[in-house]
Order: structure tokens, then sequence, then C-alpha cells
């Protein structure tokens, strides 16, 4: 009985073993989230949003990515929205969710607000995320293709432990904490393409928080409310298999596993477009390019001949030239209604052909360049194959630097790796 | 295709169609609602939920009950979840929600901020309340089964309809409030018996607010996300069935078939004591009481001699003995420990027997006293009857002046009759 939930409120409150490498992911995470999300800051999504809450004009707990500061369930709500707005977060393929987006605007408002040091703020992040990996792997597959968005499901978990860690509760109120969480947490794929998407996220933030806060302020809820038959996991379709989901917990951390997108398009495009950087491609020379990859990516992301920056980052054939002829994938601008009209562009994409193949996982693609002159060339990468630590630092702060600049990234990296105070942290958000 | 949802926003943007008992009826529940609202202000959760509101210190856009003023959002999150706290506020049996307390939190503070006549206010109440028992009636009996709490999930489509009507949406908006809705509707009846089932009330009223300001914001979202595979109705296990939901919209008010609370205890305890009001028992001739009721309420409000106030609430024996002896059920506080140890109140209800009788609805019960002159009297009531009006409206009257007093209850009443401005009728929130 409340096996899940008794080993989760445990987890949450105990110390903590973990490896540098676990730190350096979580702060790549942290340095990630905070560029994609200034860099989202102007989209249509994120002014809505952030404008409403504005208008409420609440005390200042927290800053808001693109300016202004509110109270922290306001704060959660609208930061989790943008770092999402783009799409450009980091994503954990063993439960299909983005840590981040779901689980550090919670943690940042309620660290900064708290004037709590950023190792703490670190060390709650890194359990909500990891705590919201758990909780999807529970909930499963089933639950995510019932047409529940893991993100924002687990995500309000996450976020409710990170900030129930940073207030200091007890397993006993952690237990309350999830059970709290169970009757708020929500979030439809039914959003997928909408508004909705990053939304869910925010709200996500948000919930987790309000959780937590309550909590702490004495509300009674029901601590068994994850699990059972009439709990989380049984009224959202999850498959709630305990053992798998707790295994390893506590020293094992899943979190490590975490991609971090370096294209500023669909995930499903990642791995073929990363396999094309190994082949360095010439356009003058390509006869013809065969890209291979898994099934369900056919109806995702293989628009033939998209017209708009918004189906450019749904094209195979459009993404891997644009990679060729040396648009930089990683910038949100880089994907402009014009590019599509770009004749050498359009050449090129059309001598790329995608097929499915069954033997690959959604993270494979394999690509084979056939050149003019006859030789033939093969490469294959597998997002799942953990990049080598440094790599991963080098290709996260690249990509940083090139959403808020150099100055703002080497200032960040240095308070994630040399400590400060979160208030500090949280005002590059308005950058 | 989309026959719920068109059928819906149609109704919720068109010109009312009503009799003078629909709104005399939406008059009393709104009269109930802030009874019933005044008298829980100063509960456990009352004072969490507004003292989370109140630290946020946002701009006094509409007030709460028991003091204070707030953004539009908190204060509906507040004013729901304070008005269930007591469990005092109506109910409506056709798909076992409790339509005020969902509903009337978001439209009254959006009628004030916004500053709309009561007319106005009275109207997007009532068409809430309807379309969120219709909603409620379409996910059906399995959706409550299941686990979901019907007042919070029917009832945040309900609010964001009230508030997209004050707010003036056409349909084509309507359909995105009701698809953005369908992304965040939660609660779950595991909460029942914890200060999470006002709390989802609550919650239930401010995503419905915010999901119609965002809408009105130009948030775009997914607008069929209530119906089709992946739609709420498939996620939440709804039964589904669009054609008995329908039955009637626009003409037939299903709302007015509404039950207010006369006895501040569980509803199920409400049909007993109704059928023993009309014996007017007179403890010393009593020698049994037979009460039969649904089997349901057997393991829900049976308890034979309970030891506490709250106990008491659930306790046909006690209820019934406590009437009998002239203690006013309407009243919360009558309810005490002590009166669990009144000597002659334990001995009556030491003659008082409970059976469950399959022949019986829910909202039916049967006395049977046998007086120790050998006479033996019977009685019985159904919930579902509906009071003629001008009982209803006496006994809600009389209700709300033993909770408010008969000025607050005159002066409420006479601008519901006959107009003035939401934001007066608000001010009587903080009485």
């Amino acid at each position: 009985m409340a096996k899940l939930t008794n080993a989760l409120a445990d987890f949450a409150c105990a110390p903590l073993s973990t490896t540098l490498q676990t730190r350096i992911v979580t702060s790549l995470s942290m340095l990630d989230w905070i560029a994609v999300g200034c860099a989202g800051k102007d989209e249509p999504v994120s002014k809505i949003v952030r404008d409403m809450v504005l208008a409420e004009a609440g005390a200042g707990q927290a800053h808001l990515f693109g300016g202004g500061t509110a109270p922290l369930r306001a704060t959660a709500l609208v930061n989790g929205t943008i770092s999402h707005a783009l799409d450009y977060d980091d994503t954990h393929f063993a439960h299909i969710g983005h840590p981040s987006v779901a689980i550090l605007p919670a943690a940042l408002a309620l660290a900064e607000a708290k004037d709590k040091p950023i190792v703490d703020l670190l060390e709650a992040a890194l359990i909500g995320m990891e705590l919201s990996i758990r909780v999807g792997l529970w909930l499963g597959r089933a639950h995510y293709q019932a047409g529940f968005h893991q993100t924002a499901t687990s995500g309000a978990f996450g976020a409710a432990v990170a900030c129930g860690r940073l207030l200091g509760l007890n397993p006993a109120q952690m237990r309350q904490v999830l059970g709290l969480t169970a009757t708020r947490a929500a979030g439809q794929k039914s959003q997928f393409g909408t508004m909705g998407k990053p939304y869910n996220a925010g709200v996500a933030a948000a919930n987790g928080l309000e959780a937590a806060q309550l909590i702490t302020a004495g509300f009674q809820s029901n601590d068994q409310a994850l699990e059972g038959t009439f709990g989380f996991g049984a009224t959202h379709l999850g498959e709630n298999d305990t053992d798998s989901a707790l295994q390893g917990l506590g020293h094992d951390w899943l979190f490590e596993l975490v991609s971090h997108k370096f294209h500023a398009c669909c995930h499903g495009l990642h791995a073929a477009l990363e396999a094309a950087r190994e082949l360095d491609i010439a356009e003058p020379e390509v006869a013809e390019i065969k890209v291979k990859t898994h099934p369900r990516w056919m109806t995702v992301c293989n628009q033939v001949n998209p017209t708009t920056g918004l189906g450019a980052k749904f094209s195979y054939r459009t993404v891997i030239a644009m990679q060729a002829l040396g648009y930089d994938t990683a910038l949100p601008e880089s994907f402009t209604d014009q590019i599509c009209q770009n004749p050498r562009l359009k050449s090129l994409a059309d001598r790329i052909t995608v097929e499915a193949d069954n033997s690959l996982s959604e993270t494979q693609a394999k690509l084979a360049l056939l050149r003019r002159d006859g030789a033939r060339l093969e490469a294959e990468h597998d997002l799942q194959t953990p990049l080598a630590l440094a790599d991963r630092e080098d290709r996260v702060r690249a990509k940083a630097v090139k959403l808020i600049g150099r100055d703002e990234v080497d200032e960040i990296w240095s308070m994630l790796r040399t400590g400060g105070r979160a208030a500090d942290l949280a005002a590059h958000l308005n950058g």
C-alpha cells in the first residue's frame, strides 16, 4: 500500500548522493532552460500569459522571462509557458517528457523568493526532475498514448516535490504534497500544435508550486491519492508498474540521460541532423541522400515541401538541406517562410528521400549519401547514446551563446558551477 | 464531429429563453451561495487558501469571502474553496455535482471587475451552471465512479463559459474556451473528506476563468479538445452520450432541479430529515423510529454512535434525534462534539434504526414512527420532488437568514430581484 508514494517522499527528503556528472548535467539543463526561455520571451503565447499575470499587479516575488516580476504561482505559470514556447528545451525519452520546463520555473521562482543558494536550487531541481521521470515511467506509455501530456502530468509532481524540498518539508508532508498534486495534475496531448502545449508546462509548474505552498501552510490533503483504486494512476490510465519505476531510485540518476536539443526544430529530426553533420555534405556533389527513420516520425515530421518556417521545423528534407547549405539550425530565426522558397535549398531537398525503417528506435536515424562521383557514405546517430560530458557541455554552451550571447552564458555558467544566490541567477531571466 | 462542442458554444452565446421560475431559482442559488460562503469564511481551509492569495498582494479586482480583495483568478480560487468548505451549497443529482461553487465564484468576480449589471451576471451564471450539468451528464456516472469529482471537472467548463459570456465571446471563441478548459479541468474524488474537496471547486472556478481570459486575449487552443479520440471525454473515462446530454438544451433548464441544502450535514441524510419534519416527533412518546434509505448511504452517513460534531454530520440516528429535540440542523454550529454526549439525544438515537431499501432511489427516504401509545405514523420524502417555488424561496431565505442575518438577506435578495450592479452584490462577501 502506497509503496510508490512512500518511496518517492522518502527520496525527496533524503540527503543526495550524486556524481560530478549528475551535477554538471543538472547545471547544463538550467543553463539551457534559461537560454531557451530568453529566446522564447516574445512568442505570442509568451506575451499573452505574461500580460495576464502582469495585469494582476501582484508582489514582485520572482523574475519573469522577458521582464517584470510577479508572485510565485504566477511566475511559475509564465516561465513554464515561455520556456516551452519554442519547444527547444530538454527531453527525456524514457517517459517522453520535458523535465526542465515543468520543474525549473517552479524551483527557481521559489528559490529566488526564499533567497536560497544556487546549490540548494540545483539539488531541489534534480530531485524534482528525477521524480517526474520516475512518475512518468510509472504512468508509462499507456498514459501518454491515451492522450495525456506527460510533461505536464508527471511534471506537476516533480515541480511540487522540488518546491517541497526547498521549503524543507518532511516525508509525511511530502506525501501530502504528492496527494494534493494528484487532484490538480492535468494536461492533454490534444493541445499539441497550439499555444496550449507550452501552457501545459506552465500549468504544471504553477500547480506543483501551489501544492507545496499549501501543504507548508497546513493544508490537509489525502496523502494516498497517487496510487490505489481511485488514485491518479488509475484514473489517468497509467500502467502503474511500481517496481520498475522505483528501480535504482536514489543512486541511479535517470535524469542524466536527458537529451538537450541542438536544433530548433522537431525532436524527431535531430538524429538525422546529427548523422548528417558527420557526413559533411557539399551540396553540388550530392546525387542523393537517403534518410531512414523510425516509422512513428513519418506522420510527425516528414513534411515534403513545407512553405512556412513552422512547416520547415517538421521536415527532414528541409532541415537537412538547411544544415548542408550552412543555415544555423540551432537558431529559431533560421526557420523562415522565405527559406522554403530558396531555389538552391529546394533543389537539394528534392535529392533527399525519407523512408521508415522498423529496425530503428525512435531516437535513431541512418543516412546514406550518394555523391555525383559515385562515392557512397553512410552515417547513423542515436540520441540515446550519451555524449561525452565535455562534448555535451561544449554543445549546450555553444547553443546558449547563440541564443543569449557569450557574456550572459559565461556569467550564468560561472554562478551555476561556483555557487551564488538563486536570486542573482533569476535576474538573468529579464535579459 | 464536435457536435457537443458546437452545440454548447452556440448555446452559450445565444439569447436566453427563461421563465420566471428559472430566474428565481438562479437568484436563490446566488443568495444561498453567498450565505454558505460567508458561513464558511473562517474554516481552516478557507484561511489557508485566502492567506496564500492575500500574500500575493495583487490588484484588488474582486471581493473575497471573509474580507479583502484580490485579482480575478485568485478570487475565483478562494471563493470557490470557501463556499464549498462547509459542503452546505447546492447539489444537482442528475450529474452529482455542486453547480454554484464552481461557477458563481468565477462569474461574480469577473462581473464585479467588469462592472456588469446583476442581470448579466445571473444570465451568465445560469448558462454556466446549465452547461456544467450538461457536460456532467455527458461524462456520466462512469466518469464519477472512476474517481473524478464532477463538481470540479464539469464545473470548470461551466465556469469558463459563464466567464466567456460575460466577456462577450462569439461561438468560435467559446469553442476555444471549451478546448482550453479541457487541458486543465481536474479534480479527484480521492480528496473527499479532506480540504482537497472544497479546493477542487475553487480550482475549477479559477481554471475556467483563466481559460476565458486567455482566449479573450488571443490565445489559440485546440477547439476540438472536449470530444474525439484524445478529447477530455475519452481520456477522463466519460460515457459521452452526446444526444442525451443535449436533449432540450436552450429551452429545458435542468438547472431548475438543483437541490438546496436545508441541513448542515451530509446530503444523504436530508431526505430522512425532511420526512421526519413531517412526523413532528415528540421525544418522550417515541418507542421506535425506523429509517429506510438507499443502500449507497449505509456506508456514507450511517455512523451509529458518533463522538464528534463532524461524525454527527454523517449519522442518521444523531441528526434525526437532534431535529426532534429542537436543535437547529440548519446551523453548522449545532454539530458539536458535546451534542454527541447529550443523554437525552443518545437515548432517542438508541430508539432509531436504519436499514437499506433497494426500492428507494438515492434521493428518497422513508420513516416509520412507532409511538409508546401504540400509534404508527409514516412519512417519506424525495429530494427530487420539486418544492413549490414559493416554498423553496421561503426555505432558502430562512436558511440564509440563519447564516448571515435578516438585513443582509433582505438587501441581497432585493438586489437580485430588482437589479443593480454586480460589484454591489460582491461587497456582501466581505460581511
